[in-house]
């Protein structure tokens, strides 16, 4: 994603330390205490502009979502689309992947989205890829026993990669959708991304897997 | 496939017992026996016109490779195909999947093609298609201990059903690929739908997976 340096981000972030929570590892192990109530927690990797985790957190009420964006200059736009929609039920969190340990406990997370994420298609930069072996390892450790990772792209390569990347993980496939928009599925929350290439024609490609 | 009466089937099947083995059962656990050397045995469910056989023969003359069709008028046209290329590394079978445990010992095949196989696309016909759990208990019993089963596939909803099926029965997915053709492979042996249904522009999925 094209970022662009938004010197107002700072003091936007220290304005809206209730919506983009700083020094995230303080809640380790209690986030419910975060949203004051026991309801399950959903969590985006790269929740980019917003637009996913603000839909879903109208849809489904009595989930809380937690966004985490790498870019700070990327949050505070996803900070301004969620404010828009009014929810109580989401947080997100300006932190890196590779850090979701220090900031999630055992057990914490019922679900992993990862949507239209980097796909690195440069065999050397596999690590960088989100559904990495080393990034399931930490997925695997925060997710509860029936825990899922959702992933949505509309790339090939990283699609294919994944699928191949779970199942060497020992991780089962629950469901694979090679053409998504082909039913019209209204539950299905939209990315701008999505919103963008699925108008261009191009397929989505969705699944879910567990750890077992 | 659209099936014609040949009444000059049985004939010709009598004619060609070399190459359409009858009673097959006999050979079970003994099958190198009958191509005379120890090479590997690949096995096509539902090897239809047997295009696909005929090229793979060719391609790999250090393989065994038998196909299975179940409707005596299809096998009759795959007999002709595969004595155009007059290969000795090919033998064919009139017989049903249902019967695979009849026919080969266990670890006797090494890889295991299902071929733009008929995908049942009603739930209720889930039992029929070729990755329904009950036939990859065959397979698992039929293929020795590095053996994969590879699926082509125009059908978008056998390639979900099959994807989330080897998964669930605990196979571990080795390749997945969501556009073939994609990249031009000559090695890459079409078989006569794969040709037929790859100039109109559909899309074709492989995968290869295997037992653990």
């Amino acid at each position: 994603m094209r970022q662009r340096h938004k010197p107002w981000a700072d003091d936007f972030l220290t304005a809206n330390s209730q919506l983009v929570i700083p020094e995230p590892g303080k809640y380790r192990g209690h986030w419910q205490s975060v949203f004051g109530n026991e309801n399950p927690i959903h969590l985006e990797i790269g929740t980019g502009k917003g637009q996913f985790l603000a839909g879903m957190a109208k849809q489904y009420p009595d989930v809380n979502f937690i966004g985490i964006e790498i870019s700070k200059s990327v949050i505070v736009t996803a900070a301004q689309k969620v404010m828009e929609v009014d929810r109580d039920n989401i947080v997100l969190l300006n932190i890196d992947a590779n850090h979701l340990r220090d900031v999630f406990a055992d057990n914490e997370i019922a679900t992993v989205y990862l949507n239209f994420s980097d796909p690195w298609p440069k065999n050397r930069h596999e690590k960088r890829r989100l559904t990495f072996q080393a990034f399931l390892e930490k997925y695997q450790t925060i997710l509860d026993q029936a825990g899922e990772v959702v992933l949505k792209t509309d790339n090939r390569g990283l699609f294919e990669y994944s699928l191949v990347s779970f199942s060497a993980f020992g991780m089962q496939l629950q469901e694979v959708n090679l053409d998504l928009h082909k039913l019209q599925d209204p539950t299905n929350i939209m990315t701008e991304y999505e919103e963008k290439f699925s108008a261009k024609g191009q397929v989505i490609y969705r699944c879910r897997a567990r750890f077992l």
